[in-house]
């Protein structure tokens, strides 16, 4: 029997977040991007979410590489935990290998890391696999899509890609390219579904160029701070070129911000002007800067938001003040970018946001760019990917609308098994996954029962009952009450007093069960179900 | 020296939620709307958010009546919690008085409350102020602003409004009363700020009802579910219609629909055609129904989220179903709303949201229609209301661009005092008013500790270390640890030796502050900030 092509999505399908798929041919694995999650808004205390790499540990015999797509931190920064227990050489384009060397950095793997530059247009072997990028536009620079050539066929992995034909920085997604290397036909798409409910196109990054044009123009006598993500190099690009047509310095705040545009400058992705670019301390009139800052989600400790907050070091921001938030709000962000744009005005800045102009576009393809990579690579069976399960359904609605069999069309999970031998597909038992939730240093050691307890304590706090008891179990002195999140125990005395009562009635009756009863007391009097725990001390 | 008017919101100026503005002249007071809001998702464990009635309370042997806008629950929801603490008589429209009756017979103070039908063009005469109602159109039927004249000059206060003029239902604004009610001049507007940040005009409803049509024409052989606002109710007659119109029963599911439907009927503002309202479980074939469910923001108990949980007990989803949510998600909900359409599909159901086709509109006017609203009522100072900052400062702008002097309008928050005598306007010291919370049968009992409490321990839960001392605190037995939300100790043993080994540390160098040493031992080992309390145990 021949030897079967096997793919498994360890993380990104079902979710929009770290991305990672594992391609399998015999005793050879390589593995697409290693990416993380951030969590969702009720994943309390948790920092980051990791792709549960143990069939990848169990089988790291079998890893022949690992090839990225590009670098954001959903397909690049899970790297540094991965690289703890396994060995193997990662390759990506160069902005994505710069990126990754300051992820590995930071958590002190760069030495354990075997890094090779992937340049355009070369195949990559390893064994069976032969895998060759092509250009796709994204919203960083350098960013690649994969055909994957195997013995049961070839897969093409797009990464994030939109069709915009004239982006900020010129790349375009190489359907050309596609083409010809896919000519012999297509076994499988695994294709970007984050946009697959959006109509219509995804509008180019030009129309972003032209209004911050437009908004610079009209600025005058004002300080202009423009908040996007650190990683949107080519804007970036496009507001340092704007600014010196305007006769504007620009001045960067935020760490990843100017640890990014160092980067990008060092290889050769981004041509500043020569003076424009000036320490954010520097003596230039406001009315002749453009400060570049990070924080356009809100996130606690940025630029933009230390600055609402009338914390930031050097910039005090106020009346003249013209902000722009040149970056969607990420969903679940909403109310912290809300929150954060209400204070920007009320130290009477005027912002710029959402609907209100067009200074900002997304990364991804909308459902017609989907469609087209549908049509432009034909592929005999469609994996929707990248995308909770809407996306993926929507996805593959679009799929079957371009002339796909609903029976080729494969919605995974993470964890699924997809196998074929080139002419049949069919998926296996589903391998156990779990999000690997990072808490400061735990990684991993968080499990159900903790988050569940979280959120009960975060509703309704808890209470300690301290009952003191002999040898023989009997109450031998006044129970204590200690608590926190509940009510406020000094003005609750009547609760506390009827709590203790409850306790010592428990006990005169017999029945001992103090938690249930402290539990239905406290729902009698508040209707809400702090977590009760008993304690016995024995006296 | 002349009396002064006071306007004095109580809610509804820094957010969107718990609308309430008082109105005084001399020793009379009217209130305009008293509205809850609903919780933040920070806002751990509460239910509902109230103003603070303090004022009111305060000064209840003025008030001569509370006049309210529309029946929507950020209006009219706090009613029966005011109504415990004082007796005035309540105006509104038939419809709006209908949703306050139920409000207040659910809270058992239905017998305490004097409500009085608004009829109209009727003018209201409280002392020293004339008020008039004038039609708006909004997401509810049966909405009015009013022109409030006192002596001091004309008020208008627009309530929740859009310039729709296609409306489902037919009821415009009536800008041509307005302008008749006004033509001696206004003195200030206090206008709906909540789409200032939208350009352009709000879609008129129409189209909703448009793309209802179509979406019912092409959906040949599936069943129908459609979730909304149980208040929109010229949606649900279009709905219905349209329904007649294909052939289809309507079948309604989810409690606050069920009773909204009854009393518009009852009250003549639902025309149901005959036979086409049929029971949940009546016999019909599925391509035939239509089934109308709450639920469009992803609420835990509604009926869709039931059905996408499949915990409905009368209707299973799946293939075949087509389910639109015809209903914008709320800022915040975003990711509730997101993972029940995710479990919509995965039981093979197809659903539109979003931007996917017009399916929803918001019942507010963009910026196009709130400068019309200002050029109609040409008013010498302006009030923004109905927003959080960043809807204030832009409506403001507005204004300003309209020709009104910018130190003639004022950015107010909850508890400004706002005064004029006609001539001038200036504000006074701010009442301190907070949110009201509301948690089970707590009112206004967890404040900011109590919250600050519950965001810790959601972090990273507690520890309480049980620390047996004699009566001279000299440790005399084992210290036990008690935990919950912080790591699962079953698994954490190491933790747990660790901190009764620095509880023992602390004892022998005689330090004693045990709370420090172990956030200190629990950071350095973890990296997280669980809640200690260290709980001494006399022995």
């Amino acid at each position: 029997m021949a030897q079967k092509l096997q793919i498994t999505p360890l993380g990104g399908l079902g979710e929009i977040g770290k991305n990672m798929t594992v391609y399998e041919y015999g005793r050879n694995m390589i593995i697409v991007d290693c990416g993380v999650k951030f969590p969702d808004n009720d994943m309390y205390g948790i920092d980051l979410v990791l792709p549960d790499f143990d069939y990848v540990v169990q089988n790291q015999d079998r890893l022949r590489g690992i090839i990225l797509t590009h670098g954001h931190m959903d397909h690049i920064a899970a790297l540094p935990y991965l690289l703890r227990d396994i060995d193997a050489p990662i390759y990506g384009t160069p902005l994505t290998l710069g990126l990754v060397e300051r992820q590995l950095k930071e958590k002190h793997v760069l030495d354990r890391a075997d890094l090779r530059t992937l340049t355009k247009n070369e195949t990559l072997h390893f064994g069976p696999f032969h895998v060759t990028p092509f250009a796709v536009a994204h919203s960083i620079p350098d960013s690649v899509g994969f055909v994957i050539d195997t013995p049961a066929g070839t897969i093409v992995h797009t990464g994030d890609y939109k069709l915009d034909e004239t982006p900020a920085g010129g790349r375009t997604t190489d359907l050309d390219s596609l083409r010809a290397l896919t000519k012999n036909g297509v076994l499988a798409l695994v294709g970007d579904s984050t946009n697959a409910d959006r109509p219509g196109r995804t509008e180019t990054e030009r129309v972003v160029g032209e209004t911050l044009d437009r908004l610079l123009a009209g600025a005058k006598g004002q300080r202009v701070i423009i908040a996007t993500f650190s990683s949107v190099l080519a804007r970036l690009q496009e507001i340092m070129t704007l600014a010196h047509k305007h006769g504007r310095k620009v001045a960067l705040t935020g760490r990843s911000l100017i640890e990014n545009v160092a980067l990008a400058r060092e290889l050769g992705y981004l041509d500043v002007p020569a003076g424009v670019l000036v320490d954010v301390n520097a003596r230039v009139p406001k009315h002749k800067m453009v400060v570049l800052a990070t924080g356009s989600q809100g996130e606690p400790r940025s630029a933009l938001n230390q600055m609402a907050n009338d914390e930031h070091r050097q910039i005090k921001v106020g009346q003249g003040d013209l902000v722009i938030i040149s970056g969607g709000t990420i969903p679940g962000n909403e109310e912290v970018v809300g929150q954060m744009l209400n204070k920007l005005f009320e130290r009477g800045a005027n912002v710029i946001y959402g609907r209100m102009d067009t200074v900002h576009v997304s990364g991804h393809g909308s459902r017609d760019e989907l469609r087209t990579m549908i049509e432009t690579v034909r592929p005999r069976f469609m994996i929707p990917a990248h995308g909770e399960a809407r996306h993926l359904h929507l996805h593959a609605q679009l799929a079957a609308e371009a002339g796909l069999r609903p029976e080729d069309i494969f919605i995974l999970k993470n964890g699924s098994q997809w196998l074929t031998d080139g002419q049949r597909a069919w998926t296996d038992d589903p391998l156990p996954v779990a999000d690997v939730l990072v808490d400061g240093r735990l990684i991993g050691e968080i499990g159900e029962i903790v988050m569940r307890d979280r959120h009960r304590l975060s509703q309704d706090g808890f209470i300690v009952a301290l009952i003191p008891v002999d040898a023989q179990n009997r109450l031998v002195g006044e129970p204590q009450i200690v608590s926190r999140g509940f009510v406020y125990l000094k003005e609750a005395e009547d609760l506390v007093a009827a709590s203790r009562e409850e306790i010592k009635r428990q006990y005169k009756r017999g029945k001992r069960d103090v938690q249930k009863a402290l539990e239905d007391l406290f729902y009698r009097e508040t209707q809400s179900r702090p977590v009760v725990l008993p304690q016995f001390i024995r006296v």
